[in-house]
C-alpha cells in the first residue's frame, strides 16, 4: 500500500483512480484488454481527472475527410441517389475508377468487373474469409501473418473458421519460404491473409517476400487476402504520381491467385463512410467451384462474392458513398488530387514521437524491413527493456500515455502498438516530460 | 413453329426475343428467375425492342427520399464526419431518437442502449440470423413464416442455418397457434422470422396473431425476428400520428424476446443509403448466454450483437448516414415530418392497378387478413385462372409486363408478386390494354 501511494504520487495520473475505473468497467486485466476497453477506460480517467492523455491507442484519421469526396457526396445525394438502392456489386463509375486505381498506384492489371465496392475493408475480409471457408471442407484454415489486426481474428472466430499463425518478424526474406511451406504442406490452408504497410508494426513486405508468397499461392493453390489498408504510406519512398513507378509493392505482380483490400478509412480520410473496395483477381474472378454451385446455383467465385455474399450482408454499399469514392479514386488517377501528400503528416509526427522515444530509454520493437529501419507512418512500436507489453501498457496509463499491447496481434515481441494520427503540436513536450518521468522511475 | 409464330404477332414483344435474351443471359428456366436475373432480362428486352414494360418486379421505392434526412446527411458531411469512424452500436442521437421513434408509432419501450443502426435491415437481418445459430446448438433451425423475403433465405443458406417454413395463408387467426406449436414442440427452432406488412403478399398480421407468436415464443424460448420494413404501410387505418393511437401492431406488445428490423428504405424512401436498425428488447438485450462468453467473451446478447457480429461484419453503419436516420427519426416523432403521407401513394396506385386486374380476369391471390381484404400498399399479388406462377409470369413478359413468381417467395398458391412503387401515370392505359389482350389470347 505504502509501495502504491508513493508511486501515484510519481505519475502523471493517480494510479488508484485508474485501478478503480478498470474494475468498474468489468475489465478483468487492463493488460489484456481490447482496444475499445482501452479507449473507454483512458475517456473515464480524462473525464475524471481532467489529465489529457496522449491517445497511442487509436489508429483513427488525424486529418480531415478527402474534400473530393466529401463535394462529391453532397453532390450525389442532392442528385438523389439515397432513394436509389446501389448496384450490389458496384456502381460503373467506382468498379471503372477502381481498376484504373490498381493500375496507377499498384501497376495492377484487374478488370473492372473484379472491382467491388464493400462497407469497409472489414466488410471485404469478412466476405473472403467466410467464402474462403465454403470452398472446400479440407481447407478449414486460414494462416494469418502475424502481427495483425485483432479484428480480423474475431471475424474467424464469428465465422467459425481456423486460424493459424506466425510472427512474421523473425522470418524475413528467404526465410519467409521454408515457414509458409511448413504451413502450406499440411493441406489445409485455404488462404494466406496480411497487411502491408503492416498494422501494427508497420513493417512492409518486400519485393522478394511478396514474390514468395505469391509463387507459394500458386504452388498450393493458396488464395492471397493482401489488406492494402495502408498502401502507399511506405514514406520512404515517393508513391504519389499516378501511373509512374515506384509503385506500391503487392502480391498482385505474382500471383493471378488474390483479393486485394482497399480502403478508403485511412488512404483518403474517409474511415466514417464506411467504403473500400475488394480487387478479386480476373482469373480467381472467373474461376469455377462446384461448392459454390452447389451451394448457390452460382459456380464462379466472382459472382458468389457479389451476389451470395455481399447481396445477403448489406445489399451493397452507401449510393452516395460509392459516388465519393469514384470520385476520388478517379482525382487521384487524373493526377489531380494527391492523396499521400495530404496523409504524409503521419510520418512527420512519428519521425518526432520515435526521437523522443529513443531518448528517453524507449525503443521501436519491430525495426526493420530487411537492412532497412521501417518507414515513420501511421503505426509503431514501442518497447521499454524487456518489459513484457501488458505490464508496459498499464504502467504507461499512469503516465497519462496509452496504446495496444503488442500480444494482442500475435507479436511474439514484448512491445505496445501506437499512432501517430492524433497527435497535436502541443503533444510533443508533453510526451517528453512524461516519457523522462516515466524512465527515472524504471 | 407456326403457333409460336402466330402467338408472338398477338403478343407486345416477340417471344422469339425474349427467349434469346434469356438463354444469353444462361438463366436455365425464366419461370424460377431471381429477381435480379428477371431485371437483367427486362432491361435487355427493353434496350433491343424498344418497348417500355411495366415494372412490377422491382420493389425500389418510386417517390423521393425523405428531404429531412437528405438536409441532416449534407450537413453532418460538411461538418466533417467522413473521416470519424461511426460508434460501432451508434452515435446517441440515432440512440435516442430510435427509442423514440418505437414508443411513437409501435407503442414499445425500447432503451436507446438496444436500439442499434445496421447497414440496412438486410444486415440486422443477417447479424440477428448468425447471433441466433450461436446461441445453443440443439437449436439449429430458423422458422420462416411465408410467403416472404427470398433473401433472407439466401441469408440462412450464407451462414448455414438449417429452415423450417410454411405458407401463413391457410394457418391465419387461431389456427395459426397449433400450426406454430407444431414447429416449436420439435425442440429444434431457434428464432421465428415474419414480415408484417408482408413482402411479398402485403398480409398483415393481426392483433390476434402476434398475440399468439408472442406468448408462445415466451413457452418455447423462441426470439422473434420481426421485420418491419414496410410499418404504418397498411393505410386501411391512418397511423401517421406520433405517440397517438391507431399504433403499427407488432409482436413486443406481447414478449419480450425480439428484434424488430425496421429499415429507412421504404418508409423514408432511403434504400440507396443502407440503413436501418435493429431494435432488441431490453430483456434480450441483457440476457446472459453462456455460449456467447465462451466464443466471445461477452456474455450479453446486446454486446455480442454490436461488439462481435456488427464490429467484425463493417465496423459500424455511415457516419453521415446516421445523422440522416437520427434526423429522420426525430423529424416523425417531432411530428414535423409526416413520413407515412409521403408514401401513401403507393396505396392510391396499388388500389387502381388492382382495379384494372380485377376487371380484366385476373385476381389477388392473397386477398385477406382476417375477415377483411388485405391493404393497397406497396406489394401485392397477381393470380390468372390456375395458372402456375412461373407460367404466368414468362406469359406476362410477352406482354411488356414483369414481377415474380410467388413460388421463389415459399408461397403454395400460385401467382406473382407486383410492386406498384415504379408505376407512372401512363402506365395504367398501358397495363389495361396490355391485359386486355392477355385475357382474349388466354
Amino acid at each position: 500500500m505504502e509501495t502504491g501511494e508513493n508511486l501515484s504520487e510519481m505519475c502523471i495520473v493517480d494510479s488508484k483512480t485508474i485501478d478503480s475505473i478498470v474494475k468498474e468497467l468489468e475489465i478483468d486485466d487492463i493488460r489484456s484488454a481490447s482496444i475499445r476497453q482501452i479507449g473507454a477506460v483512458v475517456r473515464a480517467v480524462e473525464a475524471r481527472t481532467g489529465v489529457e492523455y496522449i491517445h497511442f491507442e487509436m489508429g483513427v484519421p488525424g486529418v480531415p475527410p478527402s474534400a473530393v469526396g466529401v463535394k462529391a457526396e453532397c453532390e450525389a445525394l442532392q442528385r438523389g441517389v439515397a432513394s436509389v438502392y446501389p448496384i450490389i456489386d458496384g456502381i460503373p463509375e467506382i468498379k471503372e475508377q477502381a481498376s484504373r486505381f490498381v493500375k496507377a498506384f499498384l501497376d495492377a492489371d484487374i478488370n473492372p468487373q473484379g472491382c467491388i465496392p464493400t462497407v469497409g475493408s472489414m466488410q471485404a475480409a469478412f466476405a473472403s474469409l467466410m467464402l474462403v471457408s465454403q470452398l472446400d471442407k479440407k481447407r478449414d484454415t486460414v494462416l494469418y501473418i502475424d502481427p495483425g489486426f485483432p479484428v480480423q481474428k474475431l471475424q474467424a472466430q464469428v465465422i467459425g473458421v481456423n486460424v493459424a499463425s506466425f510472427d512474421i518478424a523473425d522470418f524475413r526474406g528467404k526465410a519467409l519460404e521454408a515457414k509458409l511451406e511448413e504451413f502450406y504442406a499440411k493441406g489445409n490452408i485455404g488462404a494466406v491473409l496480411y497487411s502491408t504497410p503492416n498494422n501494427p508494426t508497420w513493417m512492409t513486405l518486400t519485393d522478394e517476400e511478396l514474390e514468395i508468397i505469391g509463387r507459394l499461392s500458386a504452388k498450393y493453390d493458396v488464395l492471397v487476402i493482401e489488406d492494402l489498408a495502408y498502401m502507399t504510406m511506405d514514406f520512404r519512398c515517393d508513391m504519389s504520381r499516378p501511373f509512374e513507378p515506384p509503385f506500391q509493392p503487392s502480391v498482385s505482380k505474382y500471383t493471378d491467385n488474390y483479393i486485394l483490400l482497399i480502403s478508403a478509412s485511412k488512404i483518403f480520410s474517409y474511415a466514417g463512410q464506411r467504403i473500400a473496395l475488394a480487387c478479386i483477381s480476373d482469373k480467381l474472378f472467373a474461376r469455377h467451384y462446384d461448392s459454390l454451385k452447389e451451394r448457390y446455383g452460382m459456380a464462379r467465385f466472382g459472382a458468389a462474392f457479389a451476389y451470395a455474399f455481399l447481396y445477403s450482408f448489406s445489399s451493397g454499399v452507401s449510393h452516395s458513398a460509392q459516388c465519393a469514392m469514384a470520385a476520388m479514386l478517379k482525382a487521384a488517377c487524373d493526377g489531380e488530387y494527391n492523396f499521400v501528400g495530404d496523409i504524409k503528416e503521419y510520418a512527420e509526427r512519428t519521425a518526432r514521437i520515435k526521437e523522443i522515444l529513443l531518448r528517453n530509454g524507449f525503443d521501436v520493437v519491430y525495426d526493420t524491413d530487411g537492412e532497412e529501419p521501417v518507414s515513420d507512418g501511421f503505426f509503431f512500436t514501442i518497447g521499454y527493456k524487456d518489459m513484457p507489453g501488458g505490464e508496459l501498457l498499464k504502467e504507461l496509463l499512469y503516465y497519462g500515455i496509452s496504446g495496444i499491447d503488442l500480444a494482442t496481434t500475435g507479436a511474439t515481441r514484448n512491445g505496445i502498438r501506437a499512432c501517430s494520427s492524433n497527435i497535436k503540436p502541443h503533444h510533443y513536450a508533453m510526451l517528453e516530460e512524461r516519457l523522462e518521468l516515466f524512465n527515472k522511475n524504471h
